[in-house]
């Protein structure tokens, strides 16, 4: 048999932040109804509703938080399921609302993700609490963060090809460039900004945006070489998408966008069990059956949102998704290829870096900022002529994750 | 197009109960690997996991548990993620898995369910937990439980019904007597076997079990007129499926059982918006469903597991599944109807209230009996002949129902 074709038909996305007069439910029924709206599926009926949602137990006490949507939305019966996949809870909800299109079991699904977070006072908390995804007894029993693995990682890489610090700037840079023309992100400032904001504050003075990058002042060590501006912050927010039958997208809409490849793919839960530190064999597995699902290859692919959780992440990545061979990445930053205008844009929504990084959230808004690339309607941050787009959504400590590949129809 | 038909070829089942030696991913795992080693997948490559657990964050510390099986189980580069739908996870885990396959995406899905409560040393907390799945503005800030709502449920059935007490005793009573024939249940003791230990104890002395069960020594009440003995006891266990395309189960198995039919629907959050407190309209829409994918009727099952997490429920779930009109469900059950040599048997596993209610093992531990029963192979509770059965997962409180119907192929 062949399977249902699975197109998405409208998208939502909540201003990301600190959003402190928002629960999780508000940020999710945002996200939702504006999906739904720009969907023209208001008097529909819809057949199921997936939450990739992380961390509404530990952090907002809410149990049956799908159930508790599908109500407050006025979905009843929709069936409502919440999945949890770390902080890529929200692309393993898209696949979830995927299969139950490409099955045939359900024609109409809302998909969407959120996180509540910055009520908790302690950021140290929430730290903790993410840290639950490495390994117990291997990793968190010894302390083990990810901002710590991700340094690991980061000094490694430095190391082994040979890398400037100053590459990895290059991506802040980058990232907040592109963030500051993103409406919906936590920060829409550039680094110039916030070294120009800085200086007025009386904090320091820089000579360029490298040397507030280097500063331990405006810039400190988190875990080295990580730096407050490699590490992505603490976000709210929610972001959803509408799935239907590709058969009926046009009765909904003009500019239905095919989900024409999806993967995940699972590794080692212990880091040092890996064949190699900055590999990403998941990715490299999951990004391929993307791929051959969708018949495409990366040179194919105009745009890309990848999970920049730190600034390594996008690096490796983008280079665990065929964009560049290993060791290049970094480089290849460095030089603007993955600058909007660049031969292969990354993260124009401004990443997680930028957009911020409300857990569950993130692999939906990934898939929101590819449509509105594809739609032609991103605006300032527009990459020119994109039909198609990949995304990386990064689970547990790269120990599980997802490609979604998206085409204009 | 028509969806992949999907065949369960192997099952597991952890003894269900007080397991002190054993964590999550202990009886994720031994659940797991019973169930590959039975439908004889032990070399072949598995597509995806989905781990059903409703607790893993707040009991166990562990945000990422179907990462962590994957590696544990040695099944990477699987997909893996864990589905969240309160005490009815595993029914979601099972609708998510045959998605994958019935979508084509998948081929061979590992469905496990399971949770570890018992370390929790105050049982308060545990019910404090689960009371999270009601409407936090409207029922749990006012200190409404899970056994507070049931509590009200029986009491409106007994008056508007005119039910006996001694009606609800005897499922009870039948519940046990099921239970102490299963293996694997948390309690493998007739009521009478309750009885006499309680006599030796110097307790109390009773005349017949209806005694026993109407004493407030022997039977105290948790939330009138709800007693110990309708209630679920707090267990750890898991229970899990091995999933794969029809068309290829009989490579593995000899016995494959189809899953023919799936219902998932939804219902008001908030119990006194619902049209009749004791009709659960999510489960008249979701067997529904299953019994029309089936193209099956009530009168075609030949025996049930439902979700008795209070006797009262397994009433009402018996009326709106369609084997009894409302009000009759309680009568029927005293009149041996429900019984394994009865009209419908209903619970031969002995049930939450016996079989025990590990929250994410339940909706998978139901259909693993359904698969011993079709199989012929539950030994002296057998249902003799039975072709067909029908589960309620019953999940929130009513407000997000699963229906499963399987059959022997």
């Amino acid at each position: 048999m062949t399977m249902n074709k699975v197109a998405i038909i409208g998208v939502g996305h909540t201003k990301f932040g600190r959003l402190q007069e928002k629960g999780l439910l508000d940020l999710l029924s945002e996200a939702s109804l504006d999906a739904i709206e720009e969907s023209n599926t208001k008097e529909k009926n819809f057949d199921s509703v997936y939450v990739g949602c992380m961390g509404s137990d530990a952090f907002n006490h809410i149990s049956g938080v799908a159930s508790a949507l599908v109500d407050r939305i006025n979905l009843i019966p929709a069936a409502a399921d919440q999945i949890k996949n770390g902080p890529a809870s929200g692309g393993s909800a898209i696949k979830a609302g995927f299969q139950a299109i490409a099955s045939g079991m359900d024609d109409l699904v809302l998909v969407v993700g959120g996180e509540k977070m910055t009520h908790i006072r302690t950021p140290g908390l929430i730290t903790s609490y993410v840290a639950t995804i490495t390994h117990h007894q291997a990793e968190r029993q010894h302390g083990v963060s990810i901002p710590s693995l991700s340094g690991m990682l980061m000094r490694n890489y430095i190391e082994r090809y040979n890398a400037k610090f100053e590459w990895f700037s290059d991506i802040v840079i980058k990232n907040h460039k592109n963030g500051a023309l993103n409406q919906y992100a936590h920060f829409q400032k550039t680094i110039e900004d916030f070294m120009k904001s800085s200086i007025q504050k009386g904090r320091g003075n820089w000579e360029n945006v490298y040397d507030f990058l280097s500063d331990e002042i405006s810039n400190p060590i988190i875990s080295d070489p990580i730096r407050l501006f490699n590490s992505c912050p603490i976000s709210d927010g929610a972001a959803a998408v509408v799935l239907c039958n590709a058969d009926i997208a046009k009765k909904y809409c003009d500019t239905p966008i095919l989900i024409s490849g999806i993967g995940q793919a699972t590794d080692t839960h212990i880091l040092y069990e890996r064949d190699d530190l900055v590999t990403l064999k998941a990715l490299r597995i999951c990004s391929d059956k993307a791929y051959k699902m969708a018949k495409k290859t990366p040179k194919d692919i105009d745009v890309c949102e990848v999970h920049d959780a730190f600034t390594i992440l996008e690096v490796i990545q983008s280079e665990d998704l065929g964009f560049f061979k290993k060791g290049e990445g970094a480089k290849a930053a460095h030089e603007g290829i993955t600058e909007i205008d660049g031969k292969i844009p990354i993260n124009p929504s401004g990443g997680l870096k930028a957009r911020g990084h409300p857990l569950g959230a993130t692999g939906i808004a990934q898939v929101v900022e590819l449509v509105w690339q594809l739609r032609g309607e991103a605006g300032k941050r527009q990459v020119d002529g994109a039909e198609s787009g990949i995304t990386c959504n990064f689970g547990g400590f790269g120990n599980n994750i997802i490609s979604i590949l998206v085409e204009r129809t």
